[in-house]
């Protein structure tokens, strides 16, 4: 897939979560780059004279929204959808998120609103999370060194960057064949973790853009 | 009990947590006025010859350990002992803590401690939780309208100061004759909530300072 076909694929994404969109909807605005083609599609709408408004999820997606004519509001009520883009998804609906460093806010977000939809390209799709690698880890620059001596087995690499909370972001590398769902939980238990990267969400709530359109992600039977 | 009885509480406790302290030691120091009884006690045996290392959990305990001559050290390593006060205690070892804001900090060097030990005077001897009423709880600044909100019906009040990691502090008020446990593992699956102030000890490890002397707290049977 090269560079215009990606594009064309987020836009279809982008495209088709904005059509779920209802006048007067608070929305979560999700950091990736298939967000971003999310947020650009409900600005055309809001310039088409929906209204609607929302949370942006990291500070670079608060200028995007303020761009497209979308008002940005705090996060002081539920929200009626969010969207947002992620790594690596499974059809059993596990994703990895944060290859941004946003996953933080990104939670918080999702789990605020009544539907999170999922906005990706066929390369995002994969059979085992093993496949991407990585699970992104938010510490408190205080438990860093704690923390990371505690994430010891799995390879733990500091990012140079901080998140917009200013925490830490440690990527991992869960054994292969390891169920990350559980690696999550334990990594959740460490003093000092803030969250990681891993979301379970229904596959029916991931969209597969292609070029042509977008298309739920079938179900594993 | 008058401002002077309470020192003389603290200092017998701190002279007990101190008596347990073996060279060497790797150590974690609460932040707490009786912490500081500790530290001040530990400090007395490292000017006769103790050797012996910190993590202190606050900026301003960086500031008392270095003036009491106690290398401050990087939380890198286990630690060997850890010692905090508390601002409530049940007989069971329910301890409320973050009445001064470091809760967040602090369990992080207690979980890394092979021993935590609780330094209290008998004010903090409650034979309920509801006794001492409020519950503190350290949120991301992102989350606090949502946060504050999931708390609504336990009278949320936001403190002015943030922590020293940044962290908004709330404090909430469980219902009379609620379990606390439970609630607090409620707020803590709250998404942006980073700590609470309950903890949970072995009654066993809870010193009682007392102008004549400290011991253990009674467990219940």
């Amino acid at each position: 897939m090269d560079d215009h076909e990606r594009q064309a694929s987020w836009d279809a994404a982008g495209t088709a979560v904005a059509a779920l969109v209802e006048d007067g909807m608070r929305l979560g605005l999700g950091t990736g780059r298939s967000a971003a083609a999310g947020i650009r599609a409900v600005g055309r709408r809001v310039r088409d004279g929906l209204r609607g408004s929302g949370v942006p999820t990291s500070v670079r997606r608060d200028d995007l929204a303020a761009l497209e004519g979308i008002p940005c509001i705090p996060l002081d009520e539920a929200l009626d959808l969010a969207f947002d883009g992620a790594d690596a998804v499974t059809a059993d609906g596990l994703v990895v998120k944060g290859a941004g460093g946003a996953m933080v806010r990104e939670r918080i977000v999702a789990l605020a609103a009544r539907r999170f939809i999922v906005l990706i390209d066929d390369s995002k799709c994969v059979g085992s999370l093993d496949e991407w690698g990585r699970l992104p880890v938010a510490v408190l620059p205080f438990a860093e060194h704690s923390v990371t001596r505690a994430l010891g087995e799995m390879s733990p690499i500091r990012r140079e960057s901080l998140s917009d909370d200013g925490l830490v972001l440690i990527d991992v590398v869960p054994p292969a064949g390891s169920d990350w769902r559980r690696i999550a939980d334990d990594i959740a238990g460490i003093p000092g973790v803030v969250d990681h990267g891993l979301f379970v969400v229904d596959p029916g709530d991931v969209l597969v853009g292609r070029p042509g359109g977008a298309h739920p992600m079938p179900a594993v039977r």
